[in-house]
């Protein structure tokens, strides 16, 4: 997710040990940073929903009654959504090589970030949600894994794989499940992103069909957002990576980079991304890279700049303000912060409420429209996209999203 | 374990939809069995351990605070125990093959016993666990997708497979993997029975040595109960499956039944089960077949008899209470109920507690003597066994279990 693109420079390794911190000499160990101490023994913890008090509740969650219930599901296994709690938890995989800003860290490493995004489903959506941080890197072992694990879940939340290896994973999941399979990192971001995107365009009473976007990073997000922003109905969008715009003229682009030259960037743009910025309406940052003061000025008037790198910005929001319309960033401390947390949690539990056989595009899009119609009236320049604390949004993602499912028909009740 | 040997045929299956149940009419419909209202929606759920209210939470909890823990794992890896739920949590994996009685129904129909497991874990050990049904039933593919998974779980409850394919399973995962993976349906059913044989011996005031037993069932749990009963120190203990007594002279044992014909029957039986238990000192029923009262009546003065399929005991315990010193079953409503809810939880904890690299026959020695020990000096023919519900198991078992796993140096902490 944008909000979570951080730059390992930024954040010190440690050697651990949480400390009691406090005073300001040891505030500067990140050893004593109070993270540690809110980390000891974990975030989450399994509960019961059911008592077992004694042996007549014993005989009921467990055996012998439980044996009714498995026999039911036996002979109807549809019953499995009714009985179990597979239609309300998710599987939030990885393989730990795409962690935040820091890289291939590996399982073990990168299951913090895994524990806060199942938390975050149950704070947000209500969505239980389990952690499974896997030993293999092997596409196809990922996938097999994912697809034995499969009879468990209601849904996949794919998190923190890297690029390209999460396209194809992803594909194959979607290919060979029959539940929801979602690589966060690409869709949350997108969604978020093309909801600031709506309420930008409606405050500057333009469309979506007018504006010309650049993508600064072409990993798993920025590919993802450019092909749902052409999806809504983005004028034109142009991806840079780090060797400038993605055109078919280049030799070096792997598979997924050629289809993304093929269906982006119809103004033909090619070189650097600061050259591509000049006239644009929409700059995106997602790479972690920096954008000079002088590129951003040469964007059309009434600019959008989303400077989503975490925790510094592609471009300062106050040196970006002056020459942009609107100004968003991934941080939590600044105005109009695109964080993923706004979306899966809701798209998940509306697709889990109708229990759909997958998330579509219009699913996403119907999550977008919800997220960014929360704003409503109270629309500015410092307010193009709700809070993740507004109390509103998982409510109306979710609703949005199941209706959209129903619509789909891939929604199975 | 012993107290889910169901037998499928006095379990109706059903067309499922639970029912406000209630009047008489209703309740012999076992749609309406009160276990589908209480299984509702399924029987745990997650829960977070720390707070998300406010924007200064979530960046401790999340980015950019979560970055720091990340970089600390990954530079100093045992952190992960401190900082992450993977040391709390286990792992419940089965792939549906051999649930309760009711054999091989799949994987989505096991959940609602995986569910019940992860919650005694929870309600009886304090330990998280999440249940991991299969969609795979070959050896290799189960193993590695456990291999692949273990950077997530602190240990591996294989529940629920059949056998021989268990015993392949656990050895091949004990091999690859340096947390705790225990087949519950094997050890935790020896720990119980060793422990109401241990209280049975000493009531009648006999050593073990000079008892001679005879187990009815060579799967995973008769298989264990021999081995074990071996390890502790048992006279003799002779197995029978459908065709009667494992021995060398037999042509048609698996690679399996071969080694156990190897390791027991020193007095070189041959024949049923009924001419085996003429003299013997222990029948320990792990079948679900049924033993005729003549042949318990032909076992040695001052017997044990503990018949532990559910819910139909392998001989009725008013039948066979005349002919023995101690009775019991897999019943609730019967004394001395042989459950292996009695032992797992504290075995895990207590591994999980020093952070063991798997669990030993000296854990589970010493969990069987600490589940003895509770009992004290309230021992009676009706109480061998504690109850699963008094609140002194747990922390015997767990306790002992932590001490003999830092005594025989596999302890990491």
């Amino acid at each position: 997710m944008a909000a979570e693109i951080v730059n390992p420079r930024s954040e010190s390794a440690t050697s651990g040990q949480s400390g009691p911190g406090g005073s300001d000499a040891v505030a500067a160990d990140p050893a004593f940073h109070p993270a540690f101490a809110l980390h000891r023994g974990g975030k989450m913890a399994i509960r019961a929903t059911v008592p077992v008090r004694d042996k007549d509740d014993l005989s009921l969650a467990y055996t012998p009654g439980v044996a009714t219930v498995c026999s039911a599901i036996a002979e109807q296994p549809d019953l499995v959504h009714d009985y179990t709690w597979k239609s309300q938890v998710v599987a939030v995989v990885t393989d730990g090589t795409a962690v935040l800003g820091l890289g291939d860290i590996g399982p073990e490493a990168s299951l913090p970030v895994m524990e806060g995004k199942a938390i975050l489903f149950k704070q947000f959506g209500g969505v239980d949600a389990v952690p499974l941080a896997l030993a293999t890197t092997d596409t196809d072992e990922i996938v097999e894994t994912v697809v034995r694990l499969a009879p468990s879940f209601g849904g996949v939340n794919l998190e923190d794989i890297s690029a390209p290896r999460c396209f194809e994973i992803e594909r194959k999941l979607q290919e060979r499940l029959d539940i929801p399979v979602f690589h966060d990192d690409q869709h949350g971001t997108a969604v978020v992103t093309l909801a600031a995107l709506r309420n930008a365009a409606r405050l500057t009473k333009r469309e979506l069909g007018d504006l010309r976007a650049v993508i600064s990073g072409a990993g798993a997000a920025g590919v993802a957002i450019a092909k749902f922003l052409l999806e809504a109905g983005i004028g034109d969008v142009a991806v840079a990576d780090r060797k400038g715009i993605v055109s078919p003229d280049r030799g070096d682009l792997s598979e997924v980079k050629r289809e993304l030259a093929m269906l982006t960037n119809r103004a033909r743009l090619s070189g650097s991304l600061e050259s591509a910025l000049s006239g644009a309406d929409v700059f995106i940052g997602v790479s972690g890279g920096t954008v000079p003061e002088p590129a951003i000025a040469s964007m059309a008037p009434g600019a959008f700049v989303f400077a989503m790198a975490n925790p510094t910005p592609e471009v300062h929001p106050d040196i970006a303000r002056p020459y942009a319309a609107v100004v968003a960033t991934g941080r939590s401390d600044y105005p109009n912060q695109i964080n993923n947390v706004l979306a899966f949690p809701g798209i998940f539990a509306g697709a889990l409420q109708v229990r759909a056989s997958r998330i579509t595009e219009g699913m996403k899009i119907a999550a977008a429209n919800a997220l960014a119609d929360v704003v409503g009236d109270e629309l500015s320049a410092d307010y193009v996209i709700p809070s993740p604390f507004d109390e509103r949004v998982a409510p109306a993602v979710t609703a949005a999203v199941a209706a959209a499912a129903r619509a789909e028909g891939v929604a199975r009740r």
